[in-house]
């Protein structure tokens, strides 16, 4: 195959969700943790639903649904100051620290993120993290209203970039993108960041789990969906030797 | 309102999904309860990515398949016999206890199920549980190749019954199912099991979780999808009366 261009996805893959833990921890001590795992799976649940129910709103809409869901259900109370501090740092989340030195090492080839994030919010991730002036182009799903995995926000890749897809290698850590982007026909390579030896050894203790090892079995490890990416990889800095080689 | 047919939701509003637990522990010993919560998630996970991936298969292999990537997920090894095991339960889900007497009582009206399992499964889990004595019919959506909260599911209703959205109460203990068939335009009663304060207080220490607390804190308050069912109940039982006075 040749490769002429690359396609991530931004929240997990490039981006690391989890990083949002400090200021939750900050606003509520004690719940860190716990909020910014209930508040993905929700975040997640919410894009999936609202494609189903024909309800579609925004990725900053449907964040903020379920930031309010996660607070509520933990019978905490929050201001709006406090809310608006939280969802701040969904602008400013940090880079996988093999990020930057990985686009870079890309060089050459069309570079792009293909996020469910709304237009207004993937704008200001990447200008605050700078990525900006790695990236030929930053796609918003919000022009098709649908949430991946569904196959036409894929589409978007050829329309903004004018590449076919069998010329895209699209990357993700999320194992239902990397499937949805798998189904619909693109080359696709997955982030395993969790091992599954590692997965299996923080379940040892089964009869109590912390948050983040019951978020990293639902949400780390590839997915039964009758689909299977083409390449299983361990981190970003992998990707150069491998699209050399392709 | 006039209420002339009641539809309940199967999997956890009229059958208790949690009853899986004691097959599930007595196979895996240690790991019962997480099996059963990650088991569950996953199993709805799946039927949302596969409704939006347009790789529709019915309930009784993503079910598998959510379970085969549960047992994995845990780094746990299983054979033939234990897998199919667990699975038959599934077909002799226990009732909640006011179930059928709830049922019973509401003699005179039609009553269904309208649930994402497959026909099989649905046949033979009510007649397992006797309940094909008291329903006037068993709706699986396998039909429509897409699993609720697609509005075309519940579609299914009038298209079976005969009944317009109007004159139909739809039970479900769901959130996302209640919201589902709220936003297509039915009557729409959500069972809350789990009250707020009780999900509160079992956040307390909310550094470690047990297993059922986050998938409490998961499926069992009301989700944030811009839609608000018309009743809120804390049980079958209370469905009765609720109809009396409508």
């Amino acid at each position: 195959m040749t490769i002429n261009a690359l396609v991530f996805d931004a929240y997990g893959t490039l981006y690391d969700v989890q990083s949002v833990a400090a200021v939750t921890e900050d606003a509520f001590p004690g719940y860190g943790d716990i909020i910014t795992q209930i508040w993905r799976i929700k975040q997640l649940e919410y894009s999936w639903l609202r494609s189903l129910m024909r309800r579609y709103e925004d990725f900053s809409v449907i964040t903020k649904e379920a930031l309010a869901y996660t607070i509520r259900v933990l019978g905490l109370k929050h201001d709006t100051a406090t809310f608006e501090r939280i969802m701040d740092k969904y602008l400013h989340l940090d880079l996988y620290p093999d990020a930057r030195a990985t686009l870079a090492a890309l060089k050459g080839r069309k570079l792009a993120i293909l996020s469910n994030g709304s237009s207004n919010m993937l704008e200001a991730l990447v200008k605050n993290s700078g990525l900006d002036r790695v990236l030929d182009a930053t796609i918003s799903i919000d022009s098709r209203r649908i949430f991946k995995p569904a196959p036409d926000v894929y589409t978007l890749i050829e329309a903004r970039l004018g590449v076919r897809p069998a010329e895209v290698l699209f990357v993700s850590s999320n194992p239902w993108d990397a499937c949805g982007a798998k189904a619909f026909g693109l080359n696709v390579a997955w982030i395993e960041r969790v091992t599954p030896e590692a997965m299996a050894l923080a379940c040892t203790k089964s009869d109590v789990v912390t948050p983040l090892t019951l978020f990293k079995a639902l949400r780390t490890q590839m997915d039964e969906l009758g689909v299977t990416p083409d390449h299983r990889i361990h981190a970003l800095s992998e990707l150069p030797g491998l699209v050399a080689h392709s």
